[in-house]
């Protein structure tokens, strides 16, 4: 397993933990001040703005940006929602290929009905992978917690978006379609060794936070790596065992803490914890 | 699959879903009232009070005892915490052979380290069938929803609990060690068709009840039957082919609503809704 002490290049910042306080161009400088290697804007940051002048801000901070957040739901209820989201998706990936992203993070929506809603789910990724090899930008399915099962995504575990990458893209030597493992989402799976092991090259990126106790708020209320139960240290070394050698990115959704935070601050703690606790 | 309506005597009612408001003796009427056919007590109903009385009104009033609710967790972080949880157990089944419970049920407890706590429940539960067999009371392990790994359980869906049973049991052709199946935990499971097709006899129990939106206490506020987003009848045709052909059983944690509802209301709308949306 590689040291993260004293190595915050190798760690990445996902904007969404400063709670969108301030605008992209201060949050880039912030990040690259305190060191670290990468940063993933989210569109409300980047969409109506310059892009070319933000990627080569980016760039020129030294910083690489890993994934871009996220996709529109692929489960609209009327197929012309469908289509618009197809269309906003499409539309983003653009918006990653300029920013030199690593992937463009796939949220993939929910319904009632999980069967229907997980061939849509299917159909729209199989469909948008297209444009996204056009615009040679991977994408990176993100299985979500089964708590968020009812309202965010019908995909929940590691093994089920692997099968989704697998059937839709079949074997290949290098996948533009992979996932992202996102600790708060997947450590609670009783399957996750054997699921990151398979999911190996297709693991193209890795999210960590912590799970408080008790759970207040399971949207917002996100810890800090070390303040939670997650064994982070152990689902880091089984995703680095697996191949995965890229960014560990911060993400932590946290209303009523980190985001009242000033930024140099929650900085400060990140790198600590990165160092000592992942 | 069976049909419900205006079979009341197929459904089961767990006592938690009034909310405690009442002594045992006056939900054993309630329940019978409404014709019900069985009823799942809780261990603070039981223990210190005559159980011979209370198991005879059970009987007398015409009604089955489903689950008897529940064990100790398995995962005590002491030693000695965990033998006194085991002591505890074991007594709470002599109480659930007393009542004629079709089975004990099981909430495993969880701890930081899931490998670790995984191997405590899995020797307490070796331990605990010994006795199970000589008092002739089965154990249903209750897989719960992954939103409760961290303070709860870590057996959080049925393939990992059914993959506990065989290795405990191996293979048999009257398990006394099964597992219950409630809707509420595993609704949003990938693999729900293939691991309740698989656990086949090994299915004791079948809860129902309703994940409502947007969740605002993934603990005590559970919804009545067709309130939510869970297609309870998918999943009851789905045990129901696997071969369980015993109790619906409506089991609802709702400290701001239905426990603060007169119990025969409760039991009104249970009825209809279970004769319609389960």
């Amino acid at each position: 397993m590689r040291t993260l002490k004293n190595h915050p290049e190798l760690c990445a910042v996902n904007t969404a933990t400063f709670g969108f306080q301030a605008p992209l161009t201060k949050v880039i400088d912030e990040v690259a001040r305190a060191g670290f290697g990468a940063i993933a804007p989210w569109r409300r940051e980047i969409e109506g703005q310059d892009v070319k002048a933000l990627s080569k801000q980016i760039r020129d901070a030294g910083l690489k940006v890993t994934g871009y957040c996220r996709s529109e739901y692929f489960t609209g209820s009327t197929k012309i929602a469908r289509k618009a989201a197809m269309k906003a998706n499409a539309k983003a990936l653009d918006g990653a290929a300029e920013l030199n992203a690593a992937y463009f993070a796939l949220v993939v929506g929910t319904g009632r009905n999980l069967n229907l809603v997980r061939q849509q789910v299917e159909d729209g990724v199989a469909e948008l992978l297209e444009h996204a090899r056009e615009v040679g930008v991977k994408l990176a399915v993100e299985p979500l917690h089964p708590v968020y099962a009812a309202d965010r995504a019908c995909i929940n575990t590691i093994a089920q978006a692997l099968a989704l990458c697998q059937r839709i893209e079949g074997k290949v030597k290098k996948p533009m379609l992979g996932l992202l493992v996102d600790c708060y989402h997947v450590w609670w799976d009783p399957a996750l060794e054997s699921s990151i092991a398979a999911a190996g090259n297709r693991i193209l990126g890795f999210h960590v936070s912590d799970w408080l106790m008790p759970v207040r708020d399971v949207l917002n209320d996100r810890g800090m790596m070390g303040d939670g139960i997650i064994d982070l240290p152990y689902i880091r070394e089984l995703v680095e065992k697996a191949g995965y050698n890229s960014f560990v990115e911060v993400e932590i959704f946290s209303s009523e803490n980190w985001w009242k935070r000033p930024m140099d601050e929650t900085c400060r703690v990140m790198r600590e914890r990165l160092f000592t606790r992942v």
